[in-house]
């Protein structure tokens, strides 16, 4: 059962208006919040990100975060699935014309749920690879916004490379991931884009940099460059449904031999703890 | 009348799957062609833009130029109005779960017309205003895709001042309006930013090219620096459903003392003609 418009209705039959903004402009903005063991991870972070992004747009809220709660846990009790991925999505309304501009709209609220496959640390072990691109996309990419072309460019060619990511750069700036935060470790400092307009803050981001500081990482939200990213000691990945990724392997070349490396253990392991509290 | 996916139906019957990836990534591309007197003006003009656009974000073209043509003249014959604008979107189709990387789908077709309401001379001559804004748009301008959430916050912004348009710039350089292309005169010479990745090759900027061409102003394709835009003799913008614009006021400033300058009338006719022989 998905949520659409104020009704759980099966999936198949959710159909929305042409007139929708989000078909027509690419207009709403939207979370994916993780669930482990039936219960939401970090859902009013995510509400607090979802209010800044619908604030960025001037796209009134329809809930609040009890509505919102609401609705996420009865979507999550309909799965037959323990852990799932919750999407959720606010267009800015239908219209019954096609103009850029907007009087006040009713918002379009759709809220899905689906089977989230987590990878285990063993599996997690062997490393992934990634690519690096040119960040094309606009300047507000603090806003979580279904405006999303660029990002599936990113992804469908790191995908013919069997890559796990693509890594973008902007001005030789490492920024982000097509999907994720990078980090970038070097001489035992972890190093981040900082946030603002040039990536999402993310909620997983900010999990990584408590972990690495707890387990005493010097952390850094600094510019990186890219020329310097084929000589970090490691590289990871992080976002809500995929977690922390060790990349070892990127455009072709190899980062500490292509181990995984030591640092990335016990920052996963931290991880690890804060999403068992919830699966146990 | 609208057409979707294959079919001719009413608007207000007019749904498409949640999973349509126009909804869920704003992944799709459109055009908009204008109807003068029932006769669609530069369709293949506008097919052949609508290819590249499909070139470059790789969705497959569902229709060839006879399919196209037969599909918009259908939907021309059903409206009530001789001068309409059509409006085309392909999407790059539905999947059966929300992943940013695709497979092989069918694209998504919806074309629909609406009533196109023409400027007379007598008002366009009394001039209009525009905003200036900072061009935050991703890297791929040249692609007229759905991924228009920039484009919906800059017109919303002219709207809010009663303005006509937003004229963004990049690096203090003029690049285009928000839903239009930007003509710069200054000392009988007529400045607007070269095609590329940084504009969309207007099908109307063509227009006004050859139209000043024909009345003897020199068309220089260059950069031409915001700070200087209020020094302009005349400022015009330029898309398919409304023409050829002047503008008189920038930013609460008079250009030419707010008067509508003197090359507008002679290109702003020659490009008349080209509909005229439309609607005769």
């Amino acid at each position: 059962m998905v949520f659409l418009k104020g009704n759980f209705i099966k999936k198949d039959k959710a159909f929305i208006s042409v007139m929708d903004r989000g078909f027509l402009f690419g207009d709403g903005v939207y979370e994916v919040v993780p669930v482990y063991n039936r219960k939401l991870f970090k859902p009013i972070e995510h509400l607090d990100r979802l209010q800044q992004s619908l604030n960025v747009v001037s796209i009134n809220n329809p809930y609040n975060e009890k509505e919102w709660l609401d609705i996420m846990n009865k979507v999550v009790y309909y799965s037959d699935n323990d852990d799932q991925s919750i999407y959720l999505q606010v267009t800015r309304g239908s219209d019954t014309k096609r103009v850029h501009t907007y009087e006040n709209l009713e918002p379009n609220v759709y809220v899905e749920s689906n089977e989230l496959k987590t990878r285990s640390q063993k599996e997690l072990s062997k490393g992934y690879s990634a690519i690096t691109m040119k960040d094309i996309r606009w300047d507000l990419c603090n806003v979580k916004s279904t405006s999303l072309l660029a990002n599936v460019i990113y992804s469908q060619e790191a995908k013919k490379v069997n890559a796990e990511e693509a890594i973008l750069h902007k001005d030789n700036v490492i920024t982000e991931g097509s999907t994720s935060n990078v980090f970038l470790i070097k001489n035992g400092v972890l190093f981040t884009h900082p946030t603002g307009s040039k990536i999402l803050p993310g909620i997983t981001r900010e999990v990584v940099l408590e972990s690495a500081k707890s387990v005493n990482i010097i952390v850094k939200e600094e510019a990186y460059m890219l020329d310097d990213i084929y000589d970090c000691d490691e590289v990871w990945i992080s976002s809500s449904t995929r977690g922390i990724i060790p990349i070892t392997k990127i455009d072709d070349k190899s980062l500490n031999n292509g181990l995984v490396g030591e640092l990335w253990e016990g920052v996963y392991e931290n991880y690890l703890e804060n999403i068992k509290l919830l699966k146990s």
